[in-house]
């Protein structure tokens, strides 16, 4: 048995890939989170389904996220 | 009368297949959850209605989930 | 007066019909829920728009549940 | 004054309708409720655009109640 | 400085009209409320894009509520 | 550092425009909000696609909020 | 590990992009939060898929919020 937090803990400092509820995907390097899901990640290329943006740093509110998969 | 936390704990490590808001559909092994149906899942297919795409490992938010089914 | 979790445990081990937010209609046994809603339903048999299928056993978290009929 | 939790148990064993978030109708007899709304309806009559249906009883996740008019 | 629940106070036994957020307007008396927002409504006509009823006593789900207005 | 209610009581008495959900914009002077968000809102002018309305006082239930700006 | 809060705590008084639900997107100076995320931004450029307007001073409520990028 994992927590899902302690499985995003293992993850710090590595590559993961967010899902939004509103279908976008943020990639980059985990470097911080919190009880509510709020992360904080590094490095980070954002698609839709139009367009792939780079945006160095990026704050998640935690209520937008549907799955996170390590890379 | 289980409890549905309970049902959770007993498929640990078992096939399970989620069913999310947007329609999505995960199967893999339940290697986590916490109480807010926050869940890690190991060796997940992921399908929507357009593809199936193999993912590896996954955290899903718990808010997201509408059903699992034990396989 | 009868306390709405009160209705749920007299029909535990009885055939229900469970009404999720998505229109997706469950039928089968009650056996588990919680203060939340989330239930543990056996001997499932799930129908949409489109089509019917058997599930066997299904965990619903409860912010799905529209209604219940005892059946 | 009267406060909206008073109102539901004046109402208790009298006819009302309650009309949900994805606007079905739900008539019958409130047999019960609790703090959430959650409520459980008898002898109910259930309308949507389409059709009427009977339904027997009815327990209701009170998150979807709009509004309850006594009848 | 006047606290909103105040103000619903000074609104007690008063006409007043609620914007619910299916854009729904209940007209009436306000004769009781608690702090989620439900409210009792008396002698209501309610009026959607179609048509306009009268309703009679009313018991508002608080979070369907958009705004007030005191008449 | 500024707190957001702190900024909300330095604007008590003066004219603010308030964005809702439903993109509804009400421009007034506001007389009172609570630690949800709540507000009550005086001499309220309301904009939507089609119309502008004067509603006097106005209480706003307060997750119907997206932004306030000072004017 | 940095966590979310005190990364905003890092970004007080510097440029940052809040992209919010309705996909508007708020540039300016970050000068102020809570524990909600509701946020105050000064020297607001706002744009939506439309427009973009000045709107000075802007609270805005943390519910709204999808993901902050500084500048």
């Amino acid at each position: 048995m994992i927590m899902p937090m302690k499985m995003l803990e293992e993850n710090l400092n590595k590559h993961v890939a967010l899902l939004l509820k509103d279908n976008r995907v943020l990639e980059g390097v985990l470097s911080g989170y919190d009880e509510y899901m709020n992360m904080v990640l590094d490095d980070v290329q954002e698609s839709d389904e139009e367009v792939t943006r780079k945006l160095g740093t990026v704050i998640i509110r935690g209520s937008n996220v549907v799955r996170i998969v390590p890379r």
